[in-house]
Protein backbone atom coordinates (compact mmCIF):
# COMPACT_ATOMS: atom_id res chain seq x y z
CA UNK A 1 0.00 0.00 0.00
CA UNK A 2 1.49 2.88 -1.18
CA UNK A 3 1.26 6.25 1.13
CA UNK A 4 2.99 9.73 1.17
CA UNK A 5 5.57 8.16 3.96
CA UNK A 6 6.79 5.35 1.08
CA UNK A 7 10.22 5.59 0.19
CA UNK A 8 11.00 5.15 -3.36
CA UNK A 9 13.35 2.99 -4.98
CA UNK A 10 13.21 4.07 -8.66
CA UNK A 11 14.51 1.28 -10.97
CA UNK A 12 15.41 2.63 -14.52
CA UNK A 13 15.90 0.97 -17.72
CA UNK A 14 14.71 1.31 -21.65
CA UNK A 15 12.75 -0.59 -22.18
CA UNK A 16 10.89 -0.88 -18.96
CA UNK A 17 8.02 -2.88 -19.26
CA UNK A 18 10.32 -6.41 -18.89
CA UNK A 19 11.67 -5.51 -15.52
CA UNK A 20 11.75 -7.92 -12.63
CA UNK A 21 12.58 -6.62 -9.92
CA UNK A 22 9.48 -4.80 -8.38
CA UNK A 23 7.25 -8.26 -8.56
CA UNK A 24 10.21 -9.71 -6.18
CA UNK A 25 10.72 -6.53 -3.82
CA UNK A 26 7.29 -5.30 -3.45
CA UNK A 27 5.76 -8.56 -2.14
CA UNK A 28 9.17 -8.87 0.10
CA UNK A 29 8.47 -5.22 1.45
CA UNK A 30 4.95 -5.67 1.93
CA UNK A 31 5.18 -8.57 3.54
CA UNK A 32 7.69 -7.79 5.73
CA UNK A 33 5.47 -4.32 6.81
CA UNK A 34 8.59 -2.17 4.99
CA UNK A 35 7.14 1.36 3.94
CA UNK A 36 8.88 1.27 0.55
CA UNK A 37 8.41 0.25 -3.35
CA UNK A 38 10.41 -0.57 -6.28
CA UNK A 39 9.22 1.54 -8.88
CA UNK A 40 9.61 1.00 -12.67
CA UNK A 41 10.86 3.97 -14.38
CA UNK A 42 11.31 4.28 -18.04
CA UNK A 43 13.61 6.37 -18.94
CA UNK A 44 15.56 7.09 -22.46
CA UNK A 45 19.14 6.97 -22.60
CA UNK A 46 19.35 10.62 -23.24
CA UNK A 47 17.44 11.41 -20.40
CA UNK A 48 19.14 9.83 -18.00
CA UNK A 49 21.89 11.43 -16.37
CA UNK A 50 19.70 14.79 -16.16
CA UNK A 51 16.90 11.85 -14.62
CA UNK A 52 19.25 10.36 -12.22
CA UNK A 53 20.24 13.69 -10.15
CA UNK A 54 16.47 14.93 -10.44
CA UNK A 55 14.73 11.64 -8.81
CA UNK A 56 18.05 11.39 -6.30
CA UNK A 57 16.65 14.89 -5.08
CA UNK A 58 13.35 13.79 -4.28
CA UNK A 59 12.72 13.76 -0.32
CA UNK A 60 11.10 10.49 -0.42
CA UNK A 61 14.14 8.69 -2.51
CA UNK A 62 16.01 5.43 -1.02
CA UNK A 63 17.90 4.30 -4.02
CA UNK A 64 17.98 3.34 -7.45
CA UNK A 65 18.13 -0.37 -9.47
CA UNK A 66 19.37 0.72 -12.89
CA UNK A 67 19.06 -2.20 -15.88
CA UNK A 68 20.01 -1.79 -19.56
CA UNK A 69 20.82 0.35 -20.94
CA UNK A 70 21.68 2.47 -18.13
CA UNK A 71 24.68 0.74 -16.35
CA UNK A 72 27.47 2.05 -17.90
CA UNK A 73 26.51 5.30 -17.94
CA UNK A 74 25.69 4.80 -14.35
CA UNK A 75 29.13 4.09 -13.37
CA UNK A 76 30.51 7.15 -15.31
CA UNK A 77 27.45 9.81 -13.27
CA UNK A 78 27.89 8.61 -10.26
CA UNK A 79 31.10 10.36 -7.72
CA UNK A 80 32.02 7.36 -6.23
CA UNK A 81 32.21 3.39 -7.56
CA UNK A 82 32.91 0.03 -5.30
CA UNK A 83 36.21 -1.84 -7.02
CA UNK A 84 33.46 -4.73 -8.36
CA UNK A 85 31.70 -1.94 -10.41
CA UNK A 86 35.09 -0.05 -11.50
CA UNK A 87 36.16 -3.68 -13.03
CA UNK A 88 32.83 -4.44 -14.14
CA UNK A 89 32.54 -0.69 -15.66
CA UNK A 90 28.69 -0.36 -14.40
CA UNK A 91 26.66 0.21 -11.64
CA UNK A 92 23.02 -1.35 -11.16
CA UNK A 93 22.67 0.08 -7.60
CA UNK A 94 22.89 3.68 -6.73
CA UNK A 95 22.31 5.27 -3.14
CA UNK A 96 22.12 9.03 -1.59
CA UNK A 97 25.07 9.15 0.50
CA UNK A 98 25.34 11.42 3.70
CA UNK A 99 27.31 14.60 1.72
CA UNK A 100 24.07 14.37 -0.85
CA UNK A 101 26.48 12.66 -3.72
CA UNK A 102 25.69 9.78 -5.62
CA UNK A 103 28.03 6.08 -5.27
CA UNK A 104 27.31 3.15 -7.68
CA UNK A 105 27.33 -0.62 -7.08
CA UNK A 106 27.00 -4.07 -8.87
CA UNK A 107 25.74 -7.06 -6.94
CA UNK A 108 25.13 -9.39 -10.07
CA UNK A 109 28.77 -11.23 -9.72
CA UNK A 110 28.39 -10.91 -5.25
CA UNK A 111 25.06 -12.63 -6.08
CA UNK A 112 26.52 -15.34 -7.97
CA UNK A 113 29.15 -15.92 -5.65
CA UNK A 114 26.72 -15.80 -2.26
CA UNK A 115 24.89 -18.40 -4.12
CA UNK A 116 27.95 -20.75 -4.52
CA UNK A 117 29.19 -20.26 -1.34
CA UNK A 118 25.77 -21.44 -0.02
CA UNK A 119 26.04 -24.43 -2.38
CA UNK A 120 29.59 -25.18 -0.02
CA UNK A 121 31.97 -23.82 -2.71
CA UNK A 122 34.51 -21.62 -0.70
CA UNK A 123 35.78 -19.83 -3.45
CA UNK A 124 38.94 -18.25 -1.64
CA UNK A 125 42.00 -20.01 -2.81
CA UNK A 126 40.02 -21.71 -6.03
CA UNK A 127 40.75 -21.42 -9.70
CA UNK A 128 37.69 -20.09 -11.18
CA UNK A 129 36.83 -19.68 -15.04
CA UNK A 130 35.09 -17.23 -16.32
CA UNK A 131 33.17 -17.25 -20.04
CA UNK A 132 31.77 -14.43 -21.46
CA UNK A 133 33.13 -10.65 -20.40
CA UNK A 134 30.50 -8.27 -20.57
CA UNK A 135 29.16 -6.25 -17.72
CA UNK A 136 27.58 -9.61 -15.78
CA UNK A 137 31.01 -11.66 -16.69
CA UNK A 138 33.35 -8.61 -15.37
CA UNK A 139 30.93 -8.62 -12.27
CA UNK A 140 31.42 -11.69 -11.54
CA UNK A 141 35.46 -11.70 -12.41
CA UNK A 142 35.27 -8.98 -9.90
CA UNK A 143 33.41 -10.35 -7.07
CA UNK A 144 35.67 -13.64 -6.93
CA UNK A 145 38.45 -11.46 -7.04
CA UNK A 146 37.08 -9.43 -4.22
CA UNK A 147 36.29 -13.35 -2.20
CA UNK A 148 39.97 -14.56 -2.86
CA UNK A 149 40.06 -16.73 -5.43
CA UNK A 150 43.83 -18.17 -6.45
CA UNK A 151 43.56 -17.70 -10.21
CA UNK A 152 40.48 -16.41 -12.46
CA UNK A 153 40.31 -17.17 -16.34
CA UNK A 154 38.41 -15.29 -18.34
CA UNK A 155 37.60 -15.55 -22.01
CA UNK A 156 35.18 -14.13 -24.62
CA UNK A 157 34.27 -14.00 -28.40
CA UNK A 158 35.87 -10.90 -28.74
CA UNK A 159 39.36 -11.44 -27.63
CA UNK A 160 40.13 -7.60 -26.72
CA UNK A 161 36.96 -7.79 -24.17
CA UNK A 162 38.65 -10.46 -22.05
CA UNK A 163 41.72 -9.12 -22.15
CA UNK A 164 40.59 -5.54 -20.84
CA UNK A 165 38.94 -7.49 -18.02
CA UNK A 166 42.04 -8.77 -17.53
CA UNK A 167 44.00 -6.09 -16.69
CA UNK A 168 41.82 -4.61 -15.07
CA UNK A 169 41.50 -7.55 -12.71
CA UNK A 170 45.59 -7.70 -12.35
CA UNK A 171 45.29 -3.63 -11.57
CA UNK A 172 43.56 -3.81 -8.73
CA UNK A 173 44.34 -7.07 -7.93
CA UNK A 174 47.94 -7.77 -8.43
CA UNK A 175 48.64 -10.84 -6.36
CA UNK A 176 45.90 -12.63 -8.38
CA UNK A 177 47.04 -14.83 -11.70
CA UNK A 178 45.00 -13.91 -14.44
CA UNK A 179 45.13 -15.78 -17.26
CA UNK A 180 42.69 -14.92 -20.69
CA UNK A 181 42.19 -16.47 -23.67
CA UNK A 182 40.93 -20.30 -23.03
CA UNK A 183 37.71 -21.68 -22.18
CA UNK A 184 39.07 -24.62 -21.26
CA UNK A 185 37.28 -25.86 -18.34
CA UNK A 186 40.35 -28.31 -17.36
CA UNK A 187 41.86 -27.65 -14.09
CA UNK A 188 39.36 -24.90 -12.56
CA UNK A 189 36.83 -25.37 -9.53
CA UNK A 190 34.38 -23.43 -10.68
CA UNK A 191 32.77 -22.50 -14.13
CA UNK A 192 30.55 -20.34 -15.27
CA UNK A 193 28.63 -19.37 -18.41
CA UNK A 194 28.58 -15.32 -18.43
CA UNK A 195 27.55 -15.21 -22.24
CA UNK A 196 23.61 -15.37 -23.66
CA UNK A 197 24.27 -18.55 -24.94
CA UNK A 198 21.86 -21.41 -24.36
CA UNK A 199 19.08 -18.32 -24.40
CA UNK A 200 18.01 -19.83 -27.73
CA UNK A 201 17.69 -23.25 -29.25
CA UNK A 202 20.23 -24.61 -31.15
CA UNK A 203 22.97 -22.65 -29.34
CA UNK A 204 25.79 -23.95 -29.33
CA UNK A 205 27.21 -24.74 -26.00
CA UNK A 206 30.04 -22.19 -24.37
CA UNK A 207 32.87 -24.15 -23.66
CA UNK A 208 34.18 -28.25 -24.45
CA UNK A 209 31.74 -29.88 -21.82
CA UNK A 210 33.69 -33.19 -22.72
CA UNK A 211 36.96 -31.11 -20.81
CA UNK A 212 34.54 -30.84 -17.43
CA UNK A 213 35.62 -32.70 -14.97
CA UNK A 214 33.11 -33.82 -11.91
CA UNK A 215 34.42 -31.92 -9.20
CA UNK A 216 34.13 -28.72 -11.05
CA UNK A 217 31.37 -26.18 -10.37
CA UNK A 218 29.69 -25.07 -13.07
CA UNK A 219 27.49 -22.13 -12.75
CA UNK A 220 25.09 -20.45 -15.05
CA UNK A 221 23.47 -16.78 -16.00
CA UNK A 222 21.22 -17.66 -18.30
CA UNK A 223 17.86 -17.71 -16.65
CA UNK A 224 15.80 -18.48 -19.34
CA UNK A 225 15.32 -21.49 -18.95
CA UNK A 226 16.02 -22.90 -15.39
CA UNK A 227 18.36 -25.97 -16.91
CA UNK A 228 20.08 -24.88 -20.08
CA UNK A 229 22.38 -27.47 -22.20
CA UNK A 230 24.98 -26.33 -20.52
CA UNK A 231 23.84 -27.30 -16.78
CA UNK A 232 22.20 -30.79 -17.72
CA UNK A 233 25.59 -31.59 -19.37
CA UNK A 234 27.25 -30.61 -16.47
CA UNK A 235 25.37 -32.45 -13.90
CA UNK A 236 25.17 -35.60 -16.01
CA UNK A 237 28.91 -35.47 -15.81
CA UNK A 238 28.25 -35.56 -12.11
CA UNK A 239 29.12 -31.71 -11.64
CA UNK A 240 27.32 -29.50 -9.01
CA UNK A 241 25.72 -26.76 -10.41
CA UNK A 242 24.15 -23.37 -9.94
CA UNK A 243 21.14 -21.86 -11.74
CA UNK A 244 21.01 -18.59 -13.18
CA UNK A 245 17.81 -17.44 -11.06
CA UNK A 246 20.08 -18.19 -8.18
CA UNK A 247 22.34 -15.50 -8.64
CA UNK A 248 19.12 -13.41 -9.46
CA UNK A 249 17.51 -14.06 -5.95
CA UNK A 250 20.87 -14.29 -3.89
CA UNK A 251 21.79 -10.44 -4.66
CA UNK A 252 18.40 -8.85 -3.63
CA UNK A 253 19.68 -9.16 -0.22
CA UNK A 254 22.55 -7.25 -0.82
CA UNK A 255 20.46 -4.33 -2.46
CA UNK A 256 18.15 -4.36 0.56
CA UNK A 257 21.13 -3.74 2.77
CA UNK A 258 22.65 -1.18 0.64
CA UNK A 259 19.28 0.70 1.06
CA UNK A 260 19.71 0.21 4.54
CA UNK A 261 16.45 -2.23 4.84
CA UNK A 262 16.51 -5.19 7.30
CA UNK A 263 18.10 -8.50 6.57
CA UNK A 264 16.60 -10.63 4.45
CA UNK A 265 17.74 -14.41 2.92
CA UNK A 266 16.98 -15.02 -1.02
CA UNK A 267 14.99 -18.02 0.13
CA UNK A 268 12.58 -15.90 1.72
CA UNK A 269 12.73 -13.74 -1.11
CA UNK A 270 12.29 -16.20 -3.29
CA UNK A 271 9.19 -17.69 -1.50
CA UNK A 272 7.27 -13.97 -1.75
CA UNK A 273 7.73 -13.02 -5.00
CA UNK A 274 5.25 -13.03 -7.35
CA UNK A 275 6.88 -13.64 -10.90
CA UNK A 276 5.17 -15.73 -13.65
CA UNK B 1 0.41 -5.00 -8.12
CA UNK B 2 3.34 -2.69 -9.91
CA UNK B 3 5.19 -4.51 -12.82
CA UNK B 4 7.34 -2.75 -15.88
CA UNK B 5 4.45 -2.31 -17.52
CA UNK B 6 2.50 -0.07 -15.07
CA UNK B 7 1.49 3.51 -16.22
CA UNK B 8 3.01 5.81 -13.30
CA UNK B 9 1.14 8.97 -12.04
CA UNK B 10 3.83 11.28 -10.02
CA UNK B 11 2.33 13.03 -7.22
CA UNK B 12 4.21 16.03 -6.75
CA UNK B 13 4.48 17.36 -3.38
CA UNK B 14 6.60 19.15 -0.38
CA UNK B 15 6.28 17.78 2.16
CA UNK B 16 5.07 14.89 0.64
CA UNK B 17 3.84 12.78 3.56
CA UNK B 18 0.22 13.94 4.10
CA UNK B 19 -0.94 13.22 0.83
CA UNK B 20 -4.07 11.20 0.42
CA UNK B 21 -4.30 10.75 -3.41
CA UNK B 22 -2.57 7.24 -3.41
CA UNK B 23 -4.91 5.70 -0.76
CA UNK B 24 -7.95 6.84 -3.25
CA UNK B 25 -6.40 6.09 -6.59
CA UNK B 26 -4.87 3.02 -5.92
CA UNK B 27 -7.36 0.83 -4.49
CA UNK B 28 -9.55 1.54 -7.31
CA UNK B 29 -7.18 1.22 -10.01
CA UNK B 30 -5.78 -2.64 -8.01
CA UNK B 31 -9.94 -3.46 -8.25
CA UNK B 32 -10.36 -2.51 -11.82
CA UNK B 33 -7.59 -4.31 -13.10
CA UNK B 34 -6.25 -0.97 -14.53
CA UNK B 35 -2.08 -1.05 -14.71
CA UNK B 36 -1.51 2.32 -12.99
CA UNK B 37 -0.28 3.47 -9.78
CA UNK B 38 -0.09 7.01 -7.93
CA UNK B 39 3.66 7.67 -7.12
CA UNK B 40 4.23 10.22 -4.40
CA UNK B 41 7.42 11.80 -5.37
CA UNK B 42 8.63 14.50 -2.63
CA UNK B 43 10.07 17.32 -4.37
CA UNK B 44 11.10 20.58 -3.49
CA UNK B 45 10.38 23.71 -4.78
CA UNK B 46 13.50 25.03 -5.75
CA UNK B 47 14.48 21.08 -7.58
CA UNK B 48 10.23 21.29 -9.66
CA UNK B 49 10.78 22.76 -12.77
CA UNK B 50 13.44 20.43 -13.80
CA UNK B 51 11.55 17.46 -11.94
CA UNK B 52 8.32 18.06 -13.72
CA UNK B 53 10.16 17.73 -17.18
CA UNK B 54 12.15 14.74 -16.43
CA UNK B 55 9.37 12.86 -14.95
CA UNK B 56 7.06 13.94 -18.43
CA UNK B 57 9.89 12.32 -19.97
CA UNK B 58 9.51 8.85 -18.39
CA UNK B 59 8.54 6.06 -20.81
CA UNK B 60 5.73 4.95 -18.69
CA UNK B 61 4.49 8.51 -17.34
CA UNK B 62 0.45 9.07 -17.60
CA UNK B 63 0.32 12.18 -16.04
CA UNK B 64 0.38 13.83 -12.65
CA UNK B 65 -1.19 15.26 -9.92
CA UNK B 66 0.44 18.13 -7.90
CA UNK B 67 0.04 20.12 -4.67
CA UNK B 68 1.47 22.35 -2.09
CA UNK B 69 3.75 24.34 -2.77
CA UNK B 70 3.46 23.31 -6.64
CA UNK B 71 0.22 24.13 -7.56
CA UNK B 72 0.72 27.80 -8.62
CA UNK B 73 4.49 27.26 -9.88
CA UNK B 74 3.33 24.67 -12.39
CA UNK B 75 0.94 27.01 -14.19
CA UNK B 76 3.83 28.90 -15.28
CA UNK B 77 5.54 26.24 -16.52
CA UNK B 78 3.30 23.86 -18.51
CA UNK B 79 2.75 25.10 -22.21
CA UNK B 80 -1.06 24.98 -22.06
CA UNK B 81 -3.30 25.83 -19.19
CA UNK B 82 -7.25 25.56 -19.34
CA UNK B 83 -9.37 28.74 -18.48
CA UNK B 84 -10.17 27.02 -14.66
CA UNK B 85 -6.52 26.96 -14.25
CA UNK B 86 -5.92 30.45 -15.32
CA UNK B 87 -8.76 31.70 -13.28
CA UNK B 88 -7.26 29.87 -10.46
CA UNK B 89 -3.97 30.88 -11.33
CA UNK B 90 -2.63 27.17 -10.25
CA UNK B 91 -2.74 23.69 -11.78
CA UNK B 92 -3.53 20.06 -9.77
CA UNK B 93 -3.16 18.05 -12.79
CA UNK B 94 -0.64 17.66 -15.86
CA UNK B 95 -0.49 15.53 -18.85
CA UNK B 96 1.49 15.25 -21.72
CA UNK B 97 -0.16 16.01 -24.89
CA UNK B 98 0.52 14.17 -28.34
CA UNK B 99 2.84 16.79 -29.46
CA UNK B 100 5.11 16.40 -25.99
CA UNK B 101 4.28 19.47 -24.47
CA UNK B 102 2.60 19.85 -21.32
CA UNK B 103 -0.81 20.85 -20.16
CA UNK B 104 -2.54 21.56 -16.64
CA UNK B 105 -6.16 21.83 -15.15
CA UNK B 106 -7.56 22.47 -12.13
CA UNK B 107 -10.03 20.19 -11.00
CA UNK B 108 -11.17 21.19 -6.95
CA UNK B 109 -13.59 22.96 -8.31
CA UNK B 110 -15.22 21.17 -11.07
CA UNK B 111 -15.33 18.32 -7.74
CA UNK B 112 -17.18 20.83 -6.51
CA UNK B 113 -19.80 21.63 -8.99
CA UNK B 114 -20.37 17.72 -9.66
CA UNK B 115 -21.26 17.27 -6.00
CA UNK B 116 -23.82 20.08 -5.70
CA UNK B 117 -25.56 18.78 -8.97
CA UNK B 118 -25.50 15.26 -8.09
CA UNK B 119 -27.50 16.91 -5.05
CA UNK B 120 -29.86 18.54 -6.83
CA UNK B 121 -28.45 21.93 -7.23
CA UNK B 122 -28.84 23.23 -10.85
CA UNK B 123 -25.86 26.03 -10.93
CA UNK B 124 -27.08 27.57 -14.36
CA UNK B 125 -28.46 30.73 -14.03
CA UNK B 126 -27.79 30.59 -9.68
CA UNK B 127 -26.51 33.16 -7.49
CA UNK B 128 -23.34 32.01 -5.35
CA UNK B 129 -21.28 33.30 -2.83
CA UNK B 130 -17.40 32.06 -2.62
CA UNK B 131 -15.71 33.16 0.51
CA UNK B 132 -11.95 32.87 0.58
CA UNK B 133 -9.99 34.06 -2.62
CA UNK B 134 -7.42 31.44 -2.29
CA UNK B 135 -6.49 29.01 -5.04
CA UNK B 136 -9.33 26.59 -3.74
CA UNK B 137 -11.81 29.48 -3.48
CA UNK B 138 -10.74 30.64 -6.80
CA UNK B 139 -10.94 27.23 -8.47
CA UNK B 140 -14.39 26.93 -7.28
CA UNK B 141 -15.42 30.29 -8.72
CA UNK B 142 -13.76 29.39 -12.27
CA UNK B 143 -15.83 26.21 -11.92
CA UNK B 144 -19.21 28.30 -11.40
CA UNK B 145 -18.64 30.68 -13.88
CA UNK B 146 -17.95 27.61 -16.21
CA UNK B 147 -21.61 26.13 -15.41
CA UNK B 148 -23.32 29.25 -16.27
CA UNK B 149 -24.23 30.21 -13.01
CA UNK B 150 -25.68 34.82 -13.35
CA UNK B 151 -23.42 36.12 -10.36
CA UNK B 152 -21.09 35.31 -8.34
CA UNK B 153 -20.14 37.24 -5.29
CA UNK B 154 -16.38 36.76 -4.19
CA UNK B 155 -14.64 37.46 -0.49
CA UNK B 156 -11.52 37.58 1.00
CA UNK B 157 -9.93 38.62 4.14
CA UNK B 158 -7.33 40.11 2.17
CA UNK B 159 -9.66 42.52 0.01
CA UNK B 160 -7.14 42.57 -2.91
CA UNK B 161 -7.30 38.66 -3.33
CA UNK B 162 -10.73 39.50 -3.83
CA UNK B 163 -10.61 41.94 -6.63
CA UNK B 164 -8.50 40.00 -8.53
CA UNK B 165 -10.31 37.44 -8.73
CA UNK B 166 -13.26 38.95 -9.96
CA UNK B 167 -11.09 41.20 -12.49
CA UNK B 168 -10.19 37.67 -13.48
CA UNK B 169 -13.56 36.37 -13.62
CA UNK B 170 -15.37 39.04 -15.37
CA UNK B 171 -12.44 38.94 -17.84
CA UNK B 172 -12.77 35.27 -18.99
CA UNK B 173 -16.70 35.63 -18.50
CA UNK B 174 -17.69 39.29 -19.61
CA UNK B 175 -21.36 38.56 -19.44
CA UNK B 176 -21.21 37.29 -15.37
CA UNK B 177 -22.56 39.33 -12.54
CA UNK B 178 -19.33 39.65 -10.41
CA UNK B 179 -19.61 41.61 -7.03
CA UNK B 180 -16.02 41.67 -4.36
CA UNK B 181 -15.95 42.77 -1.12
CA UNK B 182 -18.86 41.28 0.81
CA UNK B 183 -19.65 37.88 2.81
CA UNK B 184 -23.15 38.59 3.44
CA UNK B 185 -24.78 35.61 2.66
CA UNK B 186 -28.16 37.12 1.56
CA UNK B 187 -29.67 36.54 -1.62
CA UNK B 188 -27.29 33.69 -2.57
CA UNK B 189 -28.34 30.51 -4.01
CA UNK B 190 -25.03 28.88 -3.01
CA UNK B 191 -22.64 29.90 -0.69
CA UNK B 192 -19.39 28.11 0.08
CA UNK B 193 -16.75 28.57 2.33
CA UNK B 194 -12.97 28.35 0.36
CA UNK B 195 -11.35 29.81 3.67
CA UNK B 196 -9.20 27.24 6.26
CA UNK B 197 -11.97 28.78 8.87
CA UNK B 198 -13.59 25.71 10.66
CA UNK B 199 -10.25 23.74 10.84
CA UNK B 200 -9.42 24.45 14.21
CA UNK B 201 -11.10 24.75 17.48
CA UNK B 202 -12.52 27.96 18.15
CA UNK B 203 -12.22 29.60 14.48
CA UNK B 204 -14.67 31.85 13.49
CA UNK B 205 -17.50 31.51 11.40
CA UNK B 206 -16.23 32.52 7.75
CA UNK B 207 -19.83 33.92 7.47
CA UNK B 208 -22.57 35.74 9.37
CA UNK B 209 -24.94 32.41 9.35
CA UNK B 210 -28.12 34.41 10.13
CA UNK B 211 -28.34 35.78 7.02
CA UNK B 212 -28.60 32.40 5.58
CA UNK B 213 -32.07 31.40 4.20
CA UNK B 214 -33.46 27.89 4.27
CA UNK B 215 -33.32 27.72 0.48
CA UNK B 216 -29.73 28.52 0.60
CA UNK B 217 -27.32 25.29 -0.57
CA UNK B 218 -24.17 25.97 1.65
CA UNK B 219 -20.54 23.76 0.63
CA UNK B 220 -17.67 23.19 2.71
CA UNK B 221 -14.05 23.08 1.64
CA UNK B 222 -12.88 22.32 5.19
CA UNK B 223 -12.42 18.42 5.49
CA UNK B 224 -11.04 18.47 9.00
CA UNK B 225 -13.69 17.14 10.47
CA UNK B 226 -17.15 15.83 8.46
CA UNK B 227 -19.81 18.48 10.17
CA UNK B 228 -17.97 22.10 10.31
CA UNK B 229 -19.58 24.35 12.79
CA UNK B 230 -20.59 26.39 9.63
CA UNK B 231 -22.37 23.37 8.03
CA UNK B 232 -23.95 22.49 11.51
CA UNK B 233 -25.42 25.56 11.63
CA UNK B 234 -26.70 25.83 7.97
CA UNK B 235 -27.97 22.61 8.57
CA UNK B 236 -29.71 23.58 11.58
CA UNK B 237 -31.62 26.15 9.84
CA UNK B 238 -32.30 23.75 6.91
CA UNK B 239 -29.88 24.09 4.09
CA UNK B 240 -29.20 21.50 1.84
CA UNK B 241 -24.74 20.83 2.33
CA UNK B 242 -22.25 19.47 1.00
CA UNK B 243 -19.34 18.45 3.10
CA UNK B 244 -15.73 19.27 1.93
CA UNK B 245 -14.60 15.38 1.21
CA UNK B 246 -17.75 15.25 -1.34
CA UNK B 247 -15.09 17.88 -3.72
CA UNK B 248 -12.72 15.28 -2.92
CA UNK B 249 -13.80 12.56 -4.10
CA UNK B 250 -16.24 14.34 -7.03
CA UNK B 251 -12.92 15.45 -8.37
CA UNK B 252 -11.23 11.56 -9.04
CA UNK B 253 -13.23 10.80 -11.67
CA UNK B 254 -12.07 13.91 -13.79
CA UNK B 255 -8.71 13.27 -13.44
CA UNK B 256 -9.27 9.75 -14.47
CA UNK B 257 -10.43 10.89 -17.32
CA UNK B 258 -8.26 13.25 -17.81
CA UNK B 259 -5.83 10.91 -17.94
CA UNK B 260 -7.88 8.37 -20.58
CA UNK B 261 -8.52 5.89 -17.65
CA UNK B 262 -12.02 4.18 -17.85
CA UNK B 263 -14.93 6.33 -16.20
CA UNK B 264 -15.58 5.78 -12.37
CA UNK B 265 -17.78 7.54 -10.25
CA UNK B 266 -17.36 9.47 -6.43
CA UNK B 267 -19.47 6.65 -4.72
CA UNK B 268 -16.89 3.81 -6.47
CA UNK B 269 -14.09 5.33 -5.69
CA UNK B 270 -15.17 6.55 -1.88
CA UNK B 271 -16.07 2.67 -1.47
CA UNK B 272 -13.14 1.19 -2.16
CA UNK B 273 -10.60 4.17 -0.79
CA UNK B 274 -8.45 3.28 2.05
CA UNK B 275 -8.12 6.81 3.84
CA UNK B 276 -8.11 6.51 7.40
Amino acid sequence: MIRGTTTLIAHFGDPIAPVKAPMIFNPWFEQSGIDAVVVPMGVRAADYPATLQAVFRFTNIGGALVTMPHKVTTAALVAHCSTAARIAGACNAVRRRADGTLEGDIFDGAGFVRGVQRKGLQPAGARALVVGSGGVGSAIAAALAAVGVAAIGVFDARPQAADALAGRLSGYYPKLEVRSGSNDPAGYDLVVNATPLGMNPGDPLPLDVSRLAASTFVGEVVMKQKITPLLQTARDRGCAIQIGTDMLYEQIPLYLEYFGFPKATADELRAVAQLD
